[in-house]
């Protein structure tokens, strides 16, 4: 029983108002890996390059993530993003991205990686995703993630995929985009008509929102006082709530409404410590003490009674 | 015992991707007074032209509004602004802003309009917002909107009008102006220091937030599936917001927490018809009866059960 992600493992430079960072350790992968370790047994498939770090496959490899289809390209580097964000860290703008051993990725699954009940295709070519999530036939519930280049530049292969997934994670903007409709609500129900049972639009600093065909729900991203790095935000919270699902499922349970609440409840606590550092610096020292209190807080600054008001006729 | 809001009447132009109007009834006061007169006996004091119809005075009185302090202005012209909506509805553009009879305008209020328990000062110049919060003594519970332009030309009066006021109702992203912190959550607090005990963020198409001493509170925007225009969404909700906390002292309750998030949630409910027809014309034929079922449903769609989840050390 394991939950399998397919993604990047890179370096990042950030500089935010807050400060910088040359090379630190990033990919989605990484970030996923690290917020889903607490849930369950993460694979983790995906290239590196000479470049890469044994203390940083060490950190990939915290609570027991097998990092064996971690691939070394020899002669390769790692692949490499830089970037530098707004003032109020709303916008950020790419400065390099070097795509090195990424560009000829092709996903080699062990038998192991292959044979996990739940799969997370993050965001990768979408032809790749497909091939990986055709290799794991086995998976009970595939969640995937994707970026506006590809609705650009690659959409019929992108709605391929998104048609042979349970569940699309996506920012709320992409999905108006992929979709064409013009608001979030009508965009979600367009997905669940392309093939995915479960939708989350991830709205950055403002939270994310579940649709299924039964129901709808909205989570604020979790206050802080403190956001340092925004990089890898997306990643650890789907690293989150898939994580949840597939402890819950593992534990026999259904794929209900009130999982997959809990789950995005989950996955917006895990954001919630990565962006108070840089990179996987907060996620990298998280334990499991620190993460229930995050939702339950969630939980009090969300709920409101529906006290009888008298309204004038 | 009633709720008086001072702040504009007028005559929007306003284009969206789903249609236009070349002159419609808006303004603020008539958006907030649309929306509080479900609650309480509301008085408008503001400002008109000749130009301005009857039939948008009745408009204006629906549900026993006081319109005695409308100042028709004789030989002028009611405010005019012009505007165009984005594709998503996300940005505006003003195409034509007419101050008209609101460039001398000089609230008058009546003894019944000085007398209420409840004021909304909506956005107008710091100054006459300072002016009028003095003649009415006697209000329990004062809130106001302001704008950026404000803070941009006018800070130091605006500054001192907030710190005369209960409680401030701002764009999250205005509130980040006026303070200068690189969040909400800090300059909320930020402003819990100016004078007022509860700020509210208005988040656009995202929700609200409330902030005070004692904790946060956070609020989707309803959603909807076709949402039209959003002209006057702001004050739509501070109309539900304001109004409900007015009724609720009248009834002789406390100004708590819950109280507070309870007003939120109508306030966010009212919004929502607003913005799924041009102008009023959605909240002008609105009923008593049809605003509960909103807000039940928005208490379900963020509602989450804080279901146990076996973490991995």
């Amino acid at each position: 029983m394991a939950l399998t992600v397919v993604g990047s493992l890179a370096y990042d430079a950030v500089e935010t108002p807050f400060g910088k960072r040359d090379r630190m350790l990033g990919g989605a992968a990484t970030h996923f890996a690290l917020a889903a370790s607490f849930f369950d047994t993460v694979h983790v498939v995906g290239p590196v390059g000479d470049d890469f770090a044994d203390e940083d496959l060490t950190i990939l490899a915290t609570r027991g993530t097998n990092v064996d289809d971690v691939e070394r390209v020899a002669g390769g580097k790692t692949f490499f993003w830089a970037g530098k964000y707004s003032a109020n860290l709303n916008e950020r703008e790419t400065l390099d991205t070097q795509l090195n051993v990424f560009e000829t990725f092709a996903p080699k699954l062990s038998q192991a990686s292959k044979d996990a009940d739940v799969l997370f295709l993050a965001n990768i070519v979408p032809d790749l995703q497909a091939d990986v999530r055709q290799q794991c036939a086995a998976a009970k519930f595939v969640a995937m993630d994707s970026m506006n280049l590809w609705i650009d530049i690659a959409r019929e292969s992108l709605e391929k995929v998104i048609g042979m997934v349970d569940c699309l994670i996506l920012n709320d903007e992409e999905i108006e985009q992929l979709t064409g409709a013009p608001n979030l609500v009508q965009a979600a129900a367009k997905v669940l008509e392309m093939g995915p049972t479960v939708v989350v639009a991830k709205q950055g600093k403002y939270g994310a929102a579940l649709f299924t065909a039964d129901d709808h729900f909205w989570v604020p991203a979790y206050p802080l006082e403190t956001v340092v790095d925004p990089t890898g935000a997306g990643d650890t919270f789907a690293g989150g709530f898939v994580g949840t699902v597939a402890a819950a499922l593992q534990g026999g349970e259904q794929l209900t409404e009130g999982l997959l609440r809990n789950a995005m409840a989950y996955g917006t606590a895990l954001a919630s410590f990565n962006v108070e550092e840089f990179g996987t610096e907060r996620v990298a020292r998280l334990t499991a003490e620190e993460i229930p209190e995050r939702v339950a807080n969630l939980r009090r600054i969300t709920s409101f009674e529906d006290r009888p008001v008298s309204l004038r006729g």
